[in-house]
């Protein structure tokens, strides 16, 4: 996948999302099921370290060619797309933030994804204010001992997987964080039940635990104290994933709209006759390209190094995610009482965007972010 | 409850929500149960014929304080309230419609619950053109004979229950529609599998089907004809219970986001103590309270036989349903991910009120509704 | 105008609009022209002190019946409506606070609008935070010496007028300001030029200015330190009032459309034949009607002095001129190019109303009203 | 101005309304004031012929290009960058499909701007439904005799300039329609009254009529029938102008608030530290990126000849005109009072963007457009 022409990576991961995903998302929705092994096929064609370097099996590709690439995946299941990409932020970290040692001994496997990496940050008690965090890292000898627990982890719990864990290691605030990698198996890491939801039901959700765990330091990204720096920078890239992941399921859900109108009558005419909701298509379509339009400037953004590029990636979170549920919802309206059934898969995609617009930052969060740039810029 | 004070009846019918319905509501969205006992109880309380006359057993209200019953039971469950405004609308084309032989026989049943009603319009091949329906009823001796299928009905499926049957026994159009009651477990009536569905997961939804099913014709409901007017009366009516049903769910949602941002402190400060939050939170109250001042406008409108009040009823309708879904979803993203959690209960309550924007004719329909009159008025 | 018929004020008040208005409103807002004689004219109808008591010339109307007089007015012209409704506003004022001997002595004169009277709140330094005012009374004997500026005054210049004056005679923060009658002509008093403005030009809007202006102590209305609450109490009903007027204005676009598209053709159909244009009336009409119940329900709320009464009117203020500003930009869009044109009247009506959302306390401090009794109730 | 380099582009576009246009703006609104002598010297600076080619004068400049200047134009006044836009679309109109003989005669004095050129298509009877226009162009030996009457014509009236006068040639339709430049002067061409409007006051507005107006028959571009086609080829490039400039207004409307507010005080706090207004900073600074995002991909899509330019041009010019007038709107608000008062800039942005959602297209075409080719294309 080193072809960087967009439009071959975007047809790939079309394919895998139209051959692989799509004809089964309505049952992993229904099962609860997190397909794993459909996941992994995914590694190779190597979407499982999309913008991590070659030399260690990363596909070295840029964060415009990620978000064609999760806006793909998302028109098979938003939900199987934003682990794909979660996956692939914290593949990121490693990759960036790492020492060549962890490079080497953890990337390989994560590119092969025969592990599978979850980002631990929030916890029950720190949402929005993520800096609050009060797991703790105490330093004994060579190790870190962690003590705590994170909230609303994707994909936690399978004793295999890697975590990227931040946990406190110094004094308060952000500058007492630290990055550490946590192994599957650990002993002293535990999670918590699959939590029951709206929707994303595709990927477990769960608190993950820790008890007197002990972590070698050499499982530390970075020096100490450089931990909610890096996941925030990992962030920024989050949210354009997250963003496309939102946009391909909006386009999933207008193009079943589509379909159905052109095959439903009513009053001895298709639905897609009627003006009133031609202009609705309209404004839906305008609203996708208005999106994918700011999500791949904020993109660009993010891989020149734009000094703007944090603000612009809470933007395309933030419009994105909200235009996208916009969307997903005039589609399922679009469809009638047809649109509230499970089987016509719409109302699933409503269900699964409708998280977007809280997770990776809430879209509130987005707007704080994006004011106080723009009051500090002044 | 012949006492016509509003908030006498709105207190009960609260007590009701609050202890009967509410403790239970997010079970009963989980396993797909149908609390006909509940639903039962609401009975003896009065709630199955609010505006069925009182020699029958009903409770002889106005359709204002019908509207207040149903956004009181909604703020316990949407969806069972729905279930029971469906029920009344039945209760009330019996008792306007029928003759006083068929008011006798079946109102007292209807008014105790003893039988459960459903409304039966809306086939496979006509949603909003409700009039192109083309489930037949011929006749033959004192019988008719039904064939055909009636789609998304709710309650549907009990073997004892009552069915309010739209069926064509004459020629095209609206003019060749009658409205018979078919009977639970009349040979010949079926149904469907319940549906899956996003919400309204409390009451099944199922597809009806008549083979060579024979039904008296004493169970016609005034002359041939006249059925698809009654249809349409009975949905004006059913759409001031749809709307009133979808502002109690708001008004709980957003009961509980009030009470959620008491509890939840970020950055050191309570949620509530946020200016962009109290806005929304003002915004929110705001679109309550312009709801419920319609729909009791429309309500009174319809009360006094107002010449605008089918108008004001299709505004109620497509104003106070888009609002309840507006509410619902600012209450959930209120919460962050917590909002996203079943246990929650305002994840619910947003796939709970989805369906009011479709169900009773789309919102759609009823700007059809609105604006045909507007233009015919001038 | 004893009748409490809503019916009657209703076809008296839109008689005069249509007769004595709405011919000239265009020429008005062109010209800059304070029609005074028009104005007066609607004080021989009862208009200028709706609801003022009788015994000293007003109307003893309630709160409800003004509301829907101002709305009727408005159809003729948003501005010269609103300056009657300030004048009701200050008259009020004098008639709930003032002693008899001031009821005697100024009402009289303010019910035949002999005098206008303008409301002197806000300056140039306290516009939301209205009560950091900072015009002084200084007592000296039987006299207050006012010395200051107020802003954005409407209808001032006029040297026979009456001005209802907040100004400080105490310390620091509401409990220091006293509401204080300044007759025009009083020596001291002067005014600022005519602002230009976006629209309401059919009324001056000027500074008024006090410079060592000595006014009798016997012009207080009430005990020193009232006039802050007094003055918030005028608001109450003043935006009701205002409110009233978006909506007179909007239901002005709104029949303009209707009326515009009736005539109209394009690509050989008549404008309102479009069912997106037709969708488009139905959302306006509906978001009309959604805005005078609410109205009606504040206004009748102030009337029997609930307790949310203050909240409700707040909440009117904000959703009605929110809407009546949204209803007009749509009837002018239905206009095309037309709607532009200063001809055709439907530009003039959307920039009277943008004030709306300003004045009277801004739509945001309508939100902090409503955020605060919500919190503080809880 | 070869230099295809768009942040000097930008800097050199953004120097002339900071100079040239913004300190007048307000003034030339007041007055009415055309300023032909300014709008020249923008050709001195290569702004007469952007995206003309360079053999007969023009800039040469990609339609990306010209975007950016529109928008850094529109800073210092919408209707002045407008009016350029309009002369930029006529230009290459005669650039496109003008003959070498006619490119070499019109060109370089219209690149001067030594006469300026309106585009010349809508009539009273014929807005939406360009097609039907009835202005009628019959041969007469060398000649053309034109009658008609065109409609909302920017910039018309000066005897000297150039009218490219869409006309029918042939049948009804479309295809009978030819386009052809009648020259200021011309016997028989002569002008309505400038039309007061809401805004654009910096630009005349008038009926242009023809009565026996004989025309040379090498003034029509290209062969009969192509006039429509041609038309809306420039409306293709004109829509995205017209977004430019309702973006580069709506900049200025948001630069004002920002400035606004950090003076501002109000409860002892600037106005930019109340987090309910720092949120709407944020949205109305997301709306503007997205709209550049959109507008620049519109762009670059015409540039290229992409099948789906004129889609996209039509989504960008709904798109980025309805968020340039909601920004606007905002920016008023956030103004308090000093918003609604013209001296302070923001009604007069909020006057001029209105139009600018119903020229070139009504947004309601646009989204017939956008429609269309989206059923066209499934």
């Amino acid at each position: 996948m080193a072809d960087d022409d967009e439009g071959d990576i975007r047809a790939m991961a079309l394919a895998f999302a139209r051959e692989r995903i799509a004809p089964h998302a309505l049952d992993w929705d229904r099962d609860k099921h997190f397909p794993v092994d459909v996941i992994r096929a995914s590694a190779a064609l190597g979407m499982a370290g999309l913008y991590v370097a070659e030399d260690v099996g990363g596909s070295g590709l840029t964060r415009l060619q990620a978000a064609v690439v999760f806006e793909a995946l998302a028109q098979g299941c938003p939900t199987v797309a934003a682990f794909i990409s979660i996956h692939n932020m914290c593949a990121w970290m490693i990759d960036t933030f790492g020492d060549s040692d962890q490079r080497r001994r953890w990337l390989p496997m994560l590119c092969r994804m025969d592990r599978l990496a979850s980002y631990c940050l929030t916890e029950p008690g720190s949402g929005s204010d993520a800096a609050a965090l009060r797991t703790r890292a105490v330093r004994d000898g060579d190790h870190y001992v962690l003590d705590g627990q994170k909230q609303f982890i994707s994909g936690a719990g399978n004793p295999d997987d890697f975590y990227v864990v931040m946990a406190r290691t110094g004094g308060e605030g952000p500058s007492g964080i630290s990055a550490i990698v946590v192994e599957g198996g650990t002993p002293g890491l535990s999670f918590g039940a699959d939590e029951r939801k709206m929707g994303w039901n595709a990927q477990p959700t769960r608190a993950v635990m820790f008890e007197n765990c002990r972590v070698p330091v050499s499982n530390r990204l970075g020096p100490e104290g450089e931990g909610f720096r890096y996941a925030m920078r990992g962030l920024d890239g989050g949210r354009l994933n997250i963003a496309a992941c939102s946009l391909g399921g909006a386009q999933a859900a207008f193009d079943k709209a589509l379909a159905y109108m052109a095959e439903r009558q009513t009053f001895g005419k298709r639905l897609d006759a009627y003006q009133a909701l031609q202009f609705r298509l309209a404004d839906m379509a305008t609203d996708l390209e208005a999106s994918r339009a700011l999500l791949h400037r904020a993109a660009r953004a993010l891989d020149v190094g734009a000094p703007d590029a944090t603000r612009l990636c809470a933007m395309a979170k933030r419009f994105v995610t909200d235009a996208g549920s916009r969307v997903a919802d005039e589609a399922l309206q679009l469809h009638g009482g047809y649109g509230y059934l499970s089987d016509y898969g719409v109302e699933k995609i409503v269900r699964d965007l409708r998280v977007h617009r809280i997770l990776e930052g809430t879209n509130e969060i987005m707007r704080m972010i994006v004011a106080r740039s723009i009051l500090a810029e002044r």
